[in-house]
């Protein structure tokens, strides 16, 4: 990803067009959408917007774009598990309320892998939506750098994972507070006089896993590392974990699970092994999915995020910046920034 | 909808722009995605589009339109059902994957209500997709109407519901044999023994729901009308649909339900009943969604249509016309016809 942040002038269109050896009226259409320039000078274009890692400057281009009414939201994740995780129906149902309250169309870019990257840039790059939405992002991602390049208004859900992220005042993300989240479920099983507190977490090339992995360590600094395994947000993966951590160590007498589909495998997993759930071992998931968390057995202890509540706060991040580019705003321009929202615990039965 | 199947002349781009009072050219240009066209004349010219029932001329537009790779998916079922009925998720799956096999972005737009499709048309008309894909449609959908005012090319899942859709060569659609699929679940029934069926039919303004039920009553053409009851396609709607048909007809000896979902609701409404299912009543389900009918209790015998399989070909047929249309088809240009996929009883233990 081009350094944004370092000292160094910005490269200007007039370097692109040198670089490319086409107009500044020729770079200026394939930084738009490229209607009209043929193929091989888009190419061109392209290559040397990537190798100077040229921004386009966000102002010239709101006068020469139109306002579609349009908003991407792209989801890093395969559409199988797209369909199958309730997180995501969730957050997606915040963002259309609220974009349904903005009449801007609500356009679900579905991604199999990271080969259709290509495509969503060129997608993205044409003029279509006025802003993106993108979460559930892992570390490889090659979608924020292609974001970047086209200067597209974006919010991203989840703290972007790249260096810096959490400090550039150009990048927008809502997140929870995940660390704090995990501080309240370990520290509520220390409460209950659990000393061998294991914990699955999600994948950990997403901040959101790793931060909860730190509030796990925050409390509990001196864990064994037998007790910490690497789920997959999947109730399958849930299983796997569970099955791995009893086989490690069988006197564990908790679990902080970082999402409420892996405690439900996990629960699956300690009720064939006959380990009764609190009584010998005690559970804890992470999101408050209602389908889930209420309905397992025993039901689901679980750190509560507002999802669809986080969805609506991204939308209208977006929709605030875009009414100021494009001038629509009523009042005084006002600093956009990113959002940590809170979370809780929530006691059923499982802990 | 203005009839295109009837003699009288074609309403021109002329008499467009007469009636709205403006150039050719602007309507022109509203036709094709109203690109620096003021608010006022755009609505002009809709209106005038609406009261003519104008459709572009397609090859005119084929010029001076670029292709976007890109195709729009409609569903016609808010958010909610979207992501809870696994139907949608394995269309999608087929849709996705053909579309990826060609290089184009599946791009989903979210419908909340009908008051949505304004909106959608206005995405619709901007030049960013290709041709759309719809399906799930309602008798009442405006959807249709929108997409043939815009001339934009379309491949309908399950056959559209209007007057004269089937005959209408310009409609493409692809669906299942319904009919064939409801009329062989009723008579494996009635070679069980089974003299008292009851259906739970789908929504009745789907075509899909009004086809199983003409199925239906192909075989039995003298059925109790209280043995036939409408139900939404969900669980809970089978669950209630199954609880009024035992109200009513107590005597009842097997249910023909139109989806799997609805038959999981039936069966659980049967056990709480303590009627034993298949010995008391056979169930019998419609779909074949692999993470339903093997795993509800007992396992559910079924009409298996091959869902994913029809999203392909609905992309194929998309596809083909738009190669066709750019003048990028290998060999002669086929004619596109819809198509009617088989369907087949799958036995497992329920009838």
């Amino acid at each position: 990803m081009p350094d944004q942040t370092s000292s160094a002038p910005r490269p200007t269109l007039e370097a692109v067009a040198e670089r490319a050896g086409v107009s500044r009226a020729t770079v200026s259409r394939v930084v738009n959408g490229g209607a009209g320039v043929r193929a091989p000078l888009v190419e061109a274009v392209q290559r040397a917007v990537d190798e100077l890692g040229y921004v386009p400057n966000q102002a010239a281009r709101a006068l020469v774009t139109r306002r579609n009414d349009a908003v991407a939201v792209v989801i890093g994740e395969p559409e199988t598990r797209l369909f199958t995780d309730p997180f995501f129906a969730q957050q997606l149902r915040g963002i259309s309320k609220e974009l349904t309250a903005h009449d801007s169309q609500l356009v679900l870019l579905l991604v199999e892998g990271t080969e259709d990257y290509e495509r969503i840039g060129r997608f993205l790059a044409g003029s279509h939506v006025d802003g993106a939405l993108v979460f559930s992002l892992h570390s490889d991602d090659p979608l924020p750098a292609i974001i970047r390049r086209l200067g597209l208004p974006t919010v991203y859900g989840g703290r972007p994972g790249w260096p810096g992220a959490e400090d550039d005042g150009n990048v927008l993300y809502v997140d929870s507070d995940n660390r704090g989240g995990a501080r309240e479920a370990v520290r509520h099983l220390l409460s209950l006089g659990r000393r061998r507190i294991a914990t699955i977490t999600g994948p950990l090339d997403q901040t959101a896993s790793a931060d909860r992995l730190d509030g796990f360590r925050d409390v509990l600094s001196d864990a064994d590392p037998r007790l910490i395994t690497e789920g997959d947000f999947t109730p399958l993966g849930g299983e796997r974990a569970m099955a791995e951590l009893l086989d490690r160590c069988p006197d564990l007498d908790a679990v902080f699970a970082a999402s409420d589909l892996m405690a439900s495998g996990a629960l699956r997993v300690l009720r064939e092994r006959g380990r009764s759930v609190p009584d010998e071992v005690a559970v804890i998931g992470f999101d408050d999915i209602e389908s889930v968390a209420a309905l397992t057995t025993p039901a689901l202890t679980t750190v509560r995020q507002d999802i669809e509540g986080m969805g609506r706060l991204m939308t209208r991040l977006l929709m605030r910046g875009l009414d100021q580019r494009h001038g629509n705003g009523t009042g005084p321009a006002l600093p956009l920034s990113s959002v940590i929202t809170p979370t809780h615990l929530v006691r059923r039965v499982s802990a």
